[in-house]
């Protein structure tokens, strides 16, 4: 059996159950028992592709050359959708061709594959539940040195999604919220690269759903215990918090709910 | 000290606070340095025996020969439940005599040894926590190479779960939900190697406490969001589900619940 | 590029989403790609620095000799609180100087270092996120045998958090819940090792809002299902529970409620 010393990440949305994901660790550890697997996260909102790809690109650049990013977001298992392998520089990822690895692509060059040759399936590959049967062997496979090109052809059209962009008119950045953290913090898409540089010490007034704050914080520690912040984390968007709460929860923040920022 | 490469599972109800894993680890990995501890989860429903051995029989076999999988769900620690180590095949198994090996005695002869020889427990023995004790201890030494006889007497009436069957008459079965799984799905008793070749292809009707699904579909591409399904999931269940969301918070679900399934 | 095997476990309170922990786990194995991570857990109450201290004591001593454990519970980043590396007996510790290590100080002599050098820092450091930019890569260093005092200066003064003493007069002692753990059961701040050989075995009313046990149990194995208990659990607190249940959810308890134990 051969066996090599690899990173294999996951990121997933099959919640803390751990039949689905205990599958995939098997699958993977049986084709290669040295390999190292990393849990990123199992808590993705389910079947929510932005916020895996988002996650995903907060994290995949900072593990060590050679390691296999596994992204499990599928919402279209059992449909057409593609499944893929991309090689990018030092790192490899593996999962389906939903737009997960839409940041991936956005940063520079990546070779992308499908997953077609059987050989390097589990077999039968079930309807349901192609992260056990294609994604995990492919994972495994590239952490010993398999090529993406041995599973299948070139795709030369990877899926990549629209990033919500805020709109801006005289003075008014209308934004949304597009997923709370695990500390309950709205996250937006109003992302520091492209509004911080004209937001970071201006005046500002930004306003929710019976919410509205009137700066924008540096860090948490600015903030009362129980004050709504609003300031740009350390993934580079803008969120909407309670200093030692849940904005979810005091504030009823949900996905798609419009924030307006005025600057002052 | 010694040292073995070797994969040990973790199957537990701790929950995602750490005290308890986290000491587990540490005692597994104080005796074999050398072993890489997997999560399977620590989110088993507290105290649900019958989901926890379902998930190791959905997982087991996917790992590598040599696979110790320890399962920790243990409403009769400090009571007289036995302690055991099994080895069935490739395999070894630690864990309560409480039925969390039901799936794994049915699939074929298994040996079965009581975990009575202090010398492979923790010194002293708590009343609350054998699964830092007396389970990772010998997790680890099987790891080690340790037969599963040295811990104790062999066990000749190992405990098994009944399966709650459900119930077929004139046309129509009978089941019930077991649990929720992490997606908030419910999983029912309705299995598809039992049911499977007589449903599938058939017209249907399925109802519980006010919902009613008239097909069993095949993916749950087939559904459209907020949509009410069935389906046999790759644990191989009749599951019910909301395309996008969750059955259990929309249903209303829980274990226990009668589901009625019509052959039209 | 440098190795060496070794063991370093998390305890954060980023909860699931992974986004933050995925980052910090990549920073360690870029730097030591042969360490094994550890997750104990990543779900302490936000900000709940008293519950990670003690989930760390009574986790840390089972792990093996050279084990680093870093801990990011830190309400104060971006504020000028240090950061720290500790070194106490077999064990290194990283994290804020905020009290998550108070344990640690009281059980025994420890040498406290500042985490001041930036060569053993990620550039740039953020403001919202010294677990990825400050903690991890200091854990890291650690598991390849640099040494705490090339991090920093000493520190002659860390902190270390009042444990909230309960009150006893005339036969009643006066005491609260401190946090609940993942199954719900109400962690209390009366010890074992306090007052446990005081009270086992004599007849004691416990009672908080709504509620109220005439005995401390020593099993779960004791109650009924549905019976509200209390019992010192592994880690040495008293805890408020219900068998089978959720004292939290069942009872309403949180952080800071008070308890009264009566003598009789």
């Amino acid at each position: 059996m051969k066996a090599k010393r690899a990173v294999i990440t996951l990121i997933t949305d099959f919640g803390g159950q751990g039949e689905y994901s205990g599958a995939m660790k098997g699958v993977i550890l049986r084709l290669n028992p040295a390999c190292q697997i990393i849990d990123i996260t199992h808590e993705i909102s389910p079947q929510n592709i932005l916020q895996a790809a988002w996650v995903l690109k907060n994290c995949y650049a900072y593990y060590p050359p050679g390691t296999v990013h596994l992204v499990v977001v599928d919402p279209g298992v059992g449909t057409a959708r593609r499944a893929v392998a991309v090689k990018k520089g030092e790192y490899s990822f593996v999962g389906p061709d939903d737009g997960v690895f839409t940041w991936i692509y956005r940063q520079g060059k990546a070779s992308v594959h499908e997953l077609t040759d059987s050989r390097y399936h589990l077999s039968p590959v079930s309807d349901t539940f192609h992260g056990r049967d294609i994604f995990a062997p492919a994972a495994a496979h590239l952490s010993l040195g398999v090529k993406p090109a041995s599973f299948g052809p070139a795709v030369e059209d990877p899926v990549s999604l629209e990033w919500p962009r805020p709109t801006l008119s005289r003075g008014t950045l209308r934004g949304r919220i597009l997923w709370a953290d695990s500390f309950g913090n709205g996250m937006t898409n109003i992302s520091r690269e492209e509004f911080g540089p004209g937001l970071e010490g201006r005046g500002v007034e930004i306003s929710g759903k019976g919410w509205r704050i009137k700066r924008i914080s540096r860090t948490y520690g600015e903030g009362k215990p129980g004050e709504t912040m609003a300031l740009f984390g350390s993934g580079g968007l803008l969120e909407i918090s309670i200093n030692s709460g849940s904005a979810r929860a005091a504030l009823g923040l949900k996905a798609g709910d419009p924030i307006v920022l005025k600057l002052k």
